[in-house]
């Protein structure tokens, strides 16, 4: 098997910023996913931060990035319109993306969901039980019918994306609260998979669980290799009278019709 | 029952620039929609074109809008950044929104979906068969089993938007193509039904059951009156302990936790 | 506006049975049902009951029927093949159905559904939360956000539904579980509602919040007059060749075509 | 890689019956798609059809299937009931279900879509091209943006099935209609993919690409592994009162609540 090429991105403030979460992630949220994912052949795994160049997602690095992880929370508006709008645009041309916790808010999963994403949220260290709502789903492989967190960040409904196209899991928390916390999308020939937890103040990244669920994603992410389809003019594949029959093709191109 | 307020939005410029077209619609195409939607007397409606102040999209005319139509082709840039933006806003807050035809590459719609919506097309007089899919839906009240339009534009899947909410028109061509013609989007508060036909060269917006559609779409992508949810910092609900119990406002504004 | 037919079906046995469950539902829950219906005038209500001759349900109350709500629990089996099945082909043919609560288990739930339609369940008193998921659904009008019931039976995710085609509420429960408590489907020419309380202890169906929900539901459920498809052998719309051009109608009997 | 067990089942009725039916498929339907999926060494290929005791899926075969393929046409009826009940429910216990051309009408499709599954048709050796509609689906993997089928039997909508969850391919017919051709489905732990091509008359099942839509299929359909949810009485996961406190066994299970 090809081995899938998986960049783990990460705002990589909260870790250097502040003493606590750096304890908890003293290789950074980055670092511990690198970590929990290494013990998988098939992966080949790069990450890349805010402040390098380009935010570490040169046009090399998108282009050759099977599946792409975001966790971002408080520089959203830190990351520059151009390196957005190519991840963006890289997902409709068949990158995989999956976003976690507060990267809901993130330029790039806001831009492609065509929504605010906004959703309730608490940070109050309360349990948070991850419901398997669809075991037939990839996503669910291996998994337990339910994950606990046992402190966590609370998210709740009403979470304002889009229907997901399959909905995975949902969350339980102490407080009252339910969230639509693993959402899978096809946009473009890509695929989108969002993934509630992972509070910067938790050991979230370390957990087997968690990991499973984070595999799982990647492989289910990765390019289909289906078709490219043509967009744009397109001429009748059947034996139909041609319009435009006899047009010179200074006339065609005026009509914007192609040749 | 309360009049809906619709307002049509068209871009008005092939019907005057292009003697053949103004000839089908010497009213505009608005225009011709706003006959065909007269003799409903639950409707309010309004019109709105490119070259109005605002582009006829104030902020009195959107917040008074229950149900956006939207027809545009040629102009698509010329819609300005700030009204684009304020009509998905608008959307997400609850108003519906109609698009028709080419208002598929419209800005409006393409920030709604976060993909690129082209698609294959072709103006070859092709005839246009739309299939009833989904009998069931609100939109299909009235229709026979599939509509015939003898002769307007070809579109042609891959038509690249995200899966609709609900499919209940896809279309047949005449050259060997099919199209998803009728697709419905719950997106924020607001609802969004795209409809395929309506090339400016044809008189499909003088056709009754073409009316047929468009009403039933707009009593269907009405505000709901369901409950506007709240967002951001949310106490629990639940009698479980406040992590930042003690803390003083100050603290509490710095860590950003609300009150 | 034409009146909506409604009948409420129910078991009707808990409530003849059991004491306490008596004083909570004097007249039944058919009767409660009834009576927090009955402020609508668009609405005619009969109700049905397991006992009465085809519990109720005969070909002309059927046919009569727009909208069928359906409680049920102890006695599933006790409902006729016949009459179940009548009622699921009623269904395909147009007419709405509201299953409430423990009718998840009901014949004609389960045949329409195709899966088993089991879950988790718990009887302990426990407070559960209606968050309204999709606020733009017509089903989520006249809302709140969340709809509190202080005392409710418990059911928990795994629900071994179909992927609902619309999901308008997810339930929180004191004890730890989620459901998915208002699902909506389309099946044939009909559209199917589930909606999760409604114990028998409990006094739900007294409650304005849950009358909402119902009437709501009935409005989306009702027929929506689209076109009954043709099914079967089907001759070309288009100019095409006829592969049996010439054969007697004996043959293309025999070959089971059609004329 | 663990071989995937795929069990072929064909009527093979039409191919023993008409002469020219088995000049096209002188090894039976089944025997052709055994032949094109052979190359692929992670799959171990088995056959069954009708005439075999228990139809050739007893409890063994059945129970170490992971992927059933389903080739049926005239003789749905015959196929018994139970057979038809044990499918159903192995499918809900998570074996992979691809259903082909004309087993949209065979017993256990039927159950477990709960519609009638009828469409029109017309055998008339129409072309039939084939769309990828969702280009970044696995079932997607390797193929062109469309397939051309030069002779097929035609079927059109209203094509009577559950909104699919994910559709995949719409066909276009000549004479004028469309098809969703490609439905997936998830069902209980299993996954049920429809594909409209394979009428006994063409050699449709010795195409390279249709063996391609097959072997995707097979590896989307597999069973995910995940977890096998608890159904029935469950206790509370977090600490609440316990209504039935201080019960008996004997109350207890006379209240039907378990333990």
């Amino acid at each position: 098997m090809k081995k899938i090429n998986v960049t783990v991105w990460n705002e990589f403030l909260h870790e250097r910023q502040n003493e606590k979460i750096a304890k908890v992630y003293p290789e950074g949220i980055h670092g511990a996913i690198r970590q929990m994912l290494s013990d998988d052949e098939n992966l080949a795994i790069h990450t890349a931060t805010l402040d390098m160049p380009e935010h570490g997602l040169s046009d090399e690095v998108l282009n050759s990035t099977d599946v792409l992880l975001w966790w971002g929370h408080m520089a959203h508006q830190s990351v520059s319109e151009e390196i957005a709008e190519k991840v963006k645009q890289r997902v409709l041309d068949g990158m995989g993306l999956i976003v976690l916790h507060s990267g809901h808010l993130s330029k790039p999963f806001v831009k492609l969901m065509g929504t605010c994403c906004r959703s309730k949220w608490r940070e109050n260290d309360e349990k948070e039980r991850i419901w398997v709502i669809e075991p037939a789903h990839p996503i669910a492989h291996g998994l337990p019918e339910f994950i606990d967190l046992e402190q966590e960040e609370t998210y709740g409904e009403r979470f304002e994306i889009p229907t997901p196209d399959e909905l995975v899991f949902i969350s339980w928390f102490t407080g009252g609260e339910v969230f639509r916390s693993g959402c899978c999308y096809k946009r473009g020939l890509g695929k989108i998979f969002y993934f509630r937890p992972g509070h910067e103040e938790y050991p979230t990244f370390y957990r087997k669980d968690i990991a499973q669920v984070l595999k799982n994603a990647i492989y289910w992410a990765r390019p289909s290799g289906g078709p490219v389809p043509t967009l744009g003019h397109y001429p009748a594949l059947e034996n139909v009278p041609d319009k435009y029959a006899g047009r010179s093709d200074h006339e065609r191109k005026h009509m914007n019709i192609g040749k």
